[in-house]
């Protein structure tokens, strides 16, 4: 009795982020290579999907989040190097160890807590030291801390793989804070000595609109999901592929008189007498409560979103009267009009990661398959 | 490899479901029936162990919005009536059928398409027709419209169980608009000739602040989870108990320098050197960005979100330098203090429901069993 009936849907696109990956790599420098960041779900469009179109596209690695997303990946198969971007707890730094995943290390102090867990296994532990030159999440900040990190990682049970850090505004056109953060990496670089085999500071942003220094990872996010890190700041060098969009149906339509009240709180009332559709998608779909007055694309026409988004539905006023089961677009593209993620974040005040990541596990995925 | 290994869980406990049931059953009238709403997940608590709980405490049918969830408590084994409160295309209504599930019915249109699919189903389809009588979402208006849907739906292939409607500001002060529909629902309901067995009209706001208008089901949701319908806005009758709380630990502490930028955009400065906590949740768990400046309990004390939410880390200002592994608490009590879903929506200018919903998959599910 399983399968899925409900008339709503997340449709990826492998395709586009086989070809932004595709892109991306065949910009990179000749020792330069690409990871793809699969965390939170590859930005809710998918881990296992988003990693195996990346990876037939020329992504090496990956980057995720957590441990779980880690074993995750190892689980379905992926054998390329995988690291965990946050802070694992030093207690379950073995079970990375058995699996061949690297672990961001922030400190000094987490390496003693990490080395005194390993002393009985029989793997060593892969780690790439943090660097906090400015983004003030993780990692070392001074060159004494970077010292008292090297002088843990430089011996067993370690394989000293990586230093990276990570910038909080290569996505803005004002680059005063990237450049120190820049030159604060360079400090603490030289503070290490012998260069480990990854060195990596990039972002999508990064790898988009500023120099790479002296790096040869480029931890590729949001760009290989189609989108604009910047949102609509900073344009594109190039063009990327929207992976995602959302499709449902109306499945009640009905006319109202004038004045009938629309959903919760009764916050519309009908001018006149009109054609109001209702669609099976609402906030527990991550489809946010703050999207009332925004609209779907029904027939290539924006329709308002009227009164407030429900748990499960939302109701939009139609030009006019429309079978139930029409086709309605939330995310893509229908005729000559649009509605992408970052028109959706902009109206609630957000950015489209975040709308992306929101998507909730209810809305059902369908995926369209890439060719190599 | 699985199992879960994340500093950060989602605690939701069973007893406080079951004792919020049991108070609500002991307060009915003798002939009148509490159905446990449990669409999108369980409000975000877990769908199947919501059930468990709910129909344990005196439960005896559940409510979804959606075929699938229907389906998915089916295949769990709950045999109980199930209705499911959105509008199923008509062309999955044999599947409802077979499994015993009541439908909504929107209107007379999509009961003549229903019946047309049925035609070779051995199953009659229970259905429920939906009254619009002024949430503006689903149902019909007026008598003739009733009369319209009770022509289809006293013959096969339907069982007509019931008659429903929903109040869309029953949570509110001014009852104005909350008699309208009730007086309209009596029009409505005098339409339909002789009573059905299921007539139902409470949402948990209306079965906590209003007197129920003959009807025989409650449709108990989001009390059932401990929360106010009303936000704080209307004092509850009895006290409810909040079902869930959020845990996790300090990942990484750090002293930054006075002017050092944290998180992204670096939107903000340290005033003068302070401690500086990383706990590992983001806006990809649901934790939304509107929360940067929102609070978590550590110790007891409430500690200021600083800088911009990222997707899997959020930054916290210490009162002092601890430990990492330290307990945090983003909802739930913590010694004096507490932070309720509640808290966290009026500070993110929305509705407990849909932070509640917006708890992605990604966050650990931790459940502390119920003693009947
Ligand atoms: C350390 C690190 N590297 C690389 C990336 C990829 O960024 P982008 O998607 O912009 O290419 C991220 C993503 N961060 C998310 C967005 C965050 O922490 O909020 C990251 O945390
Ligand atoms: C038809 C219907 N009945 C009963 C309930 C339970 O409401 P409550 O949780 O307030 O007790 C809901 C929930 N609705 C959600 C909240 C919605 O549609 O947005 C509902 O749609």
């Amino acid at each position: 009795i399983s399968g899925i009936h409900r008339p709503a849907k997340l449709v990826i696109d492998q395709q586009a982020i086989f070809d932004n990956v595709q892109q991306a790599v065949k910009r990179l420098p000749a020792d330069t290579v690409l990871w793809a960041v699969v965390k939170a779900d590859g930005y809710g469009h998918g881990m296992l999907q988003v990693a195996q179109a990346a990876a037939a596209a020329g992504a090496t690695g990956f980057c995720v989040a957590l441990l779980d997303e880690a074993l995750g990946l190892r689980q379905a198969g992926f054998d390329q190097p995988i690291l965990v971007l946050g802070v694992t707890p030093a207690n379950q730094v073995t079970l990375a160890a058995q699996q061949r995943i690297s672990l961001a290390a922030p400190d000094a102090a987490w390496l003693q807590t990490a080395a005194a867990t390993l002393q009985n296994s029989t793997a060593p532990l892969s780690v790439h030291l943090a660097f906090d030159t400015g983004m003030g999440r993780i990692g070392v900040q001074t060159v004494a801390e970077v010292q008292a990190a090297m002088a843990l990682l430089r011996q067993a049970p370690f394989v000293f793989d990586g230093v990276f850090t990570h910038f909080s505004t290569a996505d803005e056109a004002d680059t005063t804070h990237f450049n120190q953060q820049v030159q604060q990496f360079k400090t603490l670089l030289a503070a290490v000595g012998q260069r480990p085999r990854y060195v990596h500071v990039a972002n999508s942003a990064t790898s988009l609109w500023h120099q790479a220094c002296a790096s040869n990872v480029v931890r590729f996010g949001v760009a290989m999901y189609g989108l604009n890190p910047s949102g609509d700041a900073l344009p594109l060098p190039y063009p990327l592929k929207p992976a995602l969009r959302i499709e449902s149906e109306l499945t009640f339509v009905k006319q109202v008189p004038a004045g009938a009240a629309i959903s919760y709180g009764a916050t519309y009332h009908a001018a006149q007498p009109e054609w109001i559709g209702t669609i099976p998608v609402g906030y527990a779909d991550g489809w946010q409560r703050r999207l009332q007055g925004f609209h779907v694309l029904i027939n290539g026409q924006a329709c308002e979103i009227v009164g407030r988004i429900c748990m499960d539905q939302l109701m939009v006023r139609l030009p006019e009267k429309l079978p139930a089961g029409t086709k309605v677009t939330l995310v893509g593209t229908d005729g000559d009009t649009a509605i992408s993620l970052q028109d959706v974040a902009s109206f609630a005040h957000t950015i489209h990661y975040e709308i992306a990541c929101g998507l909730t596990m209810r809305l059902p995925r369908v995926y369209l398959p890439y060719q190599a």
